[in-house]
């Protein structure tokens, strides 16, 4: 197996020409300097060269060691400018110290990108941050694509370059998956770990602290790499996140989208500890990043395991068009267990077709059960298996298809395992496999491998797998609308915001900030005595509430600078004096700007709307349900500011607590569509002006859908003034 | 590795003697017969005896082979009465339809145990079923046990034994691990599995249909038995749910505490459909199998993976003190993966003591890491490792150490093997380690693997192993009290259970019932008047409640047979009168029996506590707090009634809204030992009335510690009277 070819007779993206794109002189120089090759096998300076010698490498590899005539019998040059011909680009194993002149000579020469390995860079502190730095800065001054410092290498499988410019042990196979890795030493478990299943790889990049090249960039270039179907990356740090969600919506959806599935490590508090005290990045809130990466079409998973095991699913099999399986075994109990993790991660079992039911009636014993899971029973061979097989993949409630065997004494297991390959050849659905065991299996998943039919040890596996592929197939067909800018009066808002200082806004000036960005705002007044706030709520009706309002206070509850229900002029009269004398008594202190009258807004569903200001992926709209229990479960979600609608009205359906909205449980359906508007103003807010912080509209009460919403509280807060 | 030394110098459970038991025919015989023996190679009934023959057993071995003079060159009987010597054990292999003949047979000749490999019972339908019970009347008559029918066999790995009763084509490795299941298909892959990996087993049953001999009886032969010690177990049917209970119980906890992990499966509901459709199985609910396999320190997992990851931490290694895990990696990126793991499944991440931090810097370089997780560079060999790994492993802030390598350069992958090998010879604590890859750190894992050093591809899941082995520690520790029965008026409570039909008791009935088992009843009365009615307000205080009461009536707010918060007579007469009147006219033909008067209970948090006959476990109790989030977030626990006062605290605190009742936000501490009380109570009135089949309080109102708790609604019903 050195190739895969699509299973499809369509011309597939492999078949496309492919564009000329800036970083071709990473992954297809071609010829390549090795720039400081010492003539000692088993390290890095040496095996780097030897590998780009060895690998069958299509171009022309020289070299760099100083004070060598040659190295495995190929001339050596004393600097990268001796070279006689043109260079496309250099593999850096110089000490780090020297490693700046060396770029600065390749600059000179007109090499194109470089790829450092060295280490000894941002990842060891100060000094090594400011080395980084000039390499940046000479990259730029000569326009150099940079890969790293402190990295594996590149290797490119294609045929026409077969390069590994990498301390990698062995070339991997040739595959349809590009791997991009932040770390360098995963790569290498990786790469022994697929080389073991027969996963092969169109692209490999360790692209370490990825001062130069990044993910992002990287994105771009694999979207339009005939090579590769599917993106897997690991990520520690996320330096833009922003960049990189941008980029992945445009590599994930669309005519040719390929999916992207990444690890991003450091999800808990000690691993982000961990994670920065290894790269010195910055830790955002990892429920921000999942919520993200799910509105950027990033499937994101937690394990090695979990991301070969749903890319061989996409790459290797056709796209189900839906999320019905059919489960064929010859094992009761793994039959049971498939289907309890199937219905887990959301699949669905269908029951067949009488057309089905007849057919396996037909071609089974009496003993077998031909409902979904099928089990053909433990004496089965080839011939059952393949009529079963056969029938439910043909089956119109069928998507796809799990076979599950078990080594009994009569099971021909690699007759059975051609069957599948044979049935494979022709099916339109997906088919994956799960024999097993270990060894009395091994000979037929290798056949199983070589048809590049997905296999996974147990069945729970490959549910997962295609639960994931699933994902891609719904974030593909899910619309995504363009950013509308509804109508609003920035200049109003940004005139109180340009005026205030750091830290948080009084209420009514939140409210006035709210009211210009179109929120549903109550009719309110800031009054200085008590006259006014009864002119007011007479003006208004009955009943009313009072809040106290000063630049110093923040949380009003602890204070009682709130009076609810007011209804009478009396009352608001007597609530009045009874705030101010207690604010002048309690907290003299404190400038109070007045107290603000609105009306008392009626029962409904407690809302929260946020916005954050996250360290890597800038501005975010948060969305939940208010009250403790939501707290308690965490039932919230995010999204990039600004948003479409139709995200905000995805997060609106994420959070479970929102089918109460819909009157789930015998409660007014609440006017959710206006919930989706407030939560795309609140985005537009934020995404307009850098300098809110945090926003936190709570509660908003949502009425019924006739009734409406009503902001009840916010808080904004503002960072330092530019 | 043929036989497994426990780690300690103490003597360990395998020097302990073994007590006779009713199985030792089952597992120890000294002589079989396998009656039902074919000349044929490759079939199930000439495997058997094959295997027998060839596996080393220490005994004797009979072919029953009616019309041969021998098999493999062994001499053959017609009957087993023929065999002149006596005969422990007989491996029945003939069709179904005359195995019932065969153990007659077996029962005259004084044959103590039979293994029924046979199928064409309970799984094929009535007739099998009605030939499955004439064979347990028969091994009833004799006294015989019997495995099976419709089983792989029986496997002893005692050298003293050696006996492989089963059709499994491999005798396994010898090891301290006990695998029971349900499904024999399952096991010729588990067999397969477990032989890659090098586990050993000491005991390895499929059980099939589980006529005679269960897990239950298997349990407690294998508590008992020293070279286990640990029982794995595959479950699709919970026949006798409470008798595994009561078992797991004796066996987990205590002097001699064996672990048992445990998948059963049929956890969604299509499961359990596939599950029933495959042994004709009742499902119960599987919640509460979670809640009550937790509470008998049964560990459920749910997959094979899992289960045997786990089962060789506890079996390889000793119990750690505590969950405070140190890791050392020669890859950052693998270590942050393991970090958030660990933290993801409960185990913490200790900060080093200075005595550590010191080793550490001393014996790694510069650029290492020296917190946990421990980062000893890509370029380290062995005796990094090995410093690294002394240092955690002697702190004591630090409780078990997980090795992590990824195959780089300069990597002395079996060097490092051997070095792990060399501390845990002496650590007193417990090591994992995941070498990553697959081909380029096969040697290293062999080394580990023979060395009994328990090893993971993916770090991931040498922390779900360490979680495990906590949960395993956690029960040891936790109290569980003996059931002490407060004291209740059980007649009061069976006089009026005995005189309702099928069906809900009335409301005051129910509240009756509740106060007889001293649950927190507020006062109350049934009045047929209104002058009644405000006599009895009168007395108790106002506000008041009334509620309409009719064997009729089971949801009183759909029929306004409700009305609260009544605060003078006025009041009470006129909703009396208004009740009346709107029952009369919208249900005329519901027989009222009067409107109920109680006091107003006043606010607190709402609380349901539940009462439930499971078909597999008998009565339940279920505990939750109220209200519609709860609801959607499935936030409630089980118990087995009757419940002993430590589990009553256990589930209370299992419900994570339950930490509302503490006063985690805000709120007053509810009397929390008075909702314990309650449970108990609860269990104890399901417990000793069978004709209960749900009981329903909901809500429980329980308010701060001072005012105590109030039951605010009830609902019983009853099953038929038998």
């Amino acid at each position: 197996m050195t190739s895969v070819a699509p299973k499809s007779a369509e011309p597939g993206p492999s078949q496309r020409a492919a564009k000329p794109h800036p970083l071709d002189s990473v992954f297809s120089p071609k010829s390549v300097a090795v720039a400081g090759v010492t003539p000692t096998p088993g390290t890095v300076p040496f095996d780097i060269f030897y590998n780009i010698l060895t690998s069958g490498y299509r171009g022309t590899v020289y070299p760099v060691a100083p004070g060598k005539r040659s190295i495995c019998a190929v001339k050596a040059y004393r600097y990268v400018l001796d070279i006689e011909e043109d260079v496309d680009q250099a593999v850096i194993v110089f000490p780090a110290n020297v490693v700046d002149r060396a770029i600065q000579q390749c600059g000179q020469k007109g090499i194109k990108s470089v790829i450092v390995i060295s280490a000894g860079f941002r990842e060891v502190g100060p000094k090594g941050r400011q080395r980084e730095e000039r390499l940046k800065d000479i990259c730029r001054e000569y326009n150099i694509s940079m890969v790293g410092p402190n990295c594996l290498g590149v290797i490119n499988t294609d045929p026409e370059v077969q390069l590994n410019a990498s301390f990698a042990r062995k070339m991997p196979e040739a595959g349809r998956i590009a791997f991009l890795s932040q770390s360098g030493a995963l790569c290498t478990a990786v790469l022994d770990y697929a080389r073991e299943k027969r996963i092969g790889f169109s692209k490999f990049v360790s692209f370490g602290n990825k001062a130069g090249v990044t993910e992002i960039e990287l994105f771009d270039y694999l979207h339009q790499d005939p090579q590769t179907d599917v993106i897997l990356l690991y990520l520690e740090e996320l330096r833009d996140g922003r960049g990189l969600i941008e980029a992945a919506r445009r590599v994930t959806r669309g005519e040719n989208a390929k999916p992207i599935l990444a690890i991003k490590s450091g999800r808990t508090p000690q691993g982000a500890d961990a994670a920065s005290s290894h790269t010195g990045s910055l830790a955002g809130e990892d429920m921000i990043c999942d919520a993200v990466f799910r509105e950027a079409g990033i499937i994101r998973v937690v394990s090695i395991e979990q991301m070969f095991n749903s890319a061989i699913m996409y790459a290797y099999q056709p796209m189900p068009a839906d999320d019905r399986l059919a489960i064929v075994t010859n094992a009761g109990g793994p039959g049971v267990m498939a289907t309890d993790a199937a219905v887990s991660v959301g699949l669905s079992i269908p029951r067949f077709n009488p057309a089905t039911t007849a057919k396996l009636k037909e071609a089974l014993p009496e003993t077998a059960n031909i409902k979904n899971p099928v089990d053909v029973i433990g004496d089965a061979r080839a011939d059952r298996y393949n009529a079963a097989v056969a029938a439910v993949l043909e089956d119109p409630n069928v998507d796809q298809a799990l076979v599950i065997l078990t080594p009994q004494s009569m099971t021909d297991i690699d007759a059975i395992a051609r069957g599948i390959c044979q049935v494979h050849k022709t099916a339109a659905k997906p088919i994956a496999c799960s024999f097993m065991g270990a060894a009395d299996v091994g000979s037929g998943i290798h056949l199983l491998q070589a048809a590049h039919i997905p296999h996974y040890i147990l069945p729970e596996w490959a549910c997962e797998a295609m639960a994931d592929v699933q994902r891609i197939r719904r974030w593909r067909e899910q619309p995504i609308g363009d950013i509308e800018r509804l109508p609003v009066d920035r200049a109003a808002a940004g005139a109180i915001l340009d005026a205030a200082p750091e830290g948080y806004l009084t209420e009514d000036q939140g409210l006035a900030v709210l009211k210009a960005y179109g929120l549903p705002v109550p009719r309110h007044m800031l009054c200085t005595n008590a006259d006014e706030a009864v002119a007011f709520a007479e003006q208004i009706g009955y009943p009313v509430v009072l809040r106290a309002i000063s630049s110093q206070i923040v949380h009003k509850s602890e204070l009682k600078a709130v009076a609810l229900n007011l209804d009478s002029a009396d009352a608001v009269r007597g609530a009045f004096e009874r705030m101010r004398r207690h604010m002048a008594e309690t907290v003299p202190e404190i400038d109070l700007h007045g107290l603000l009258v609105r009306r008392m807004i009626p029962d409904g569903y407690e809302i929260i709307l946020g916005g954050k200001r996250d360290p890597s992926f800038g501005p975010t709209v948060m969305f939940g349900l208010g009250g403790i229990y939501v707290a308690l479960f965490k039932d919230v979600t995010f999204g990039l500011a600004p948003l479409d609608r139709h995200t905000a009205a995805r997060m609106v359906r994420q959070v479970k607590a929102s089918q109460l909205l819909e009157g789930a449980r015998g409660g007014a359906r609440a006017d959710i569509e206006g919930i989706e508007q407030s939560l795309v103003r609140v985005g537009q807010l934020v995404g307009d002006f850098d300098r809110i912080s945090e926003l936190d509209i709570n509660p908003l009460i949502a009425g019924p859908a006739n009734v409406g919403n009503m902001v009840a509280d916010v808080r904004i807060r503002l960072s330092e003034r530019n």
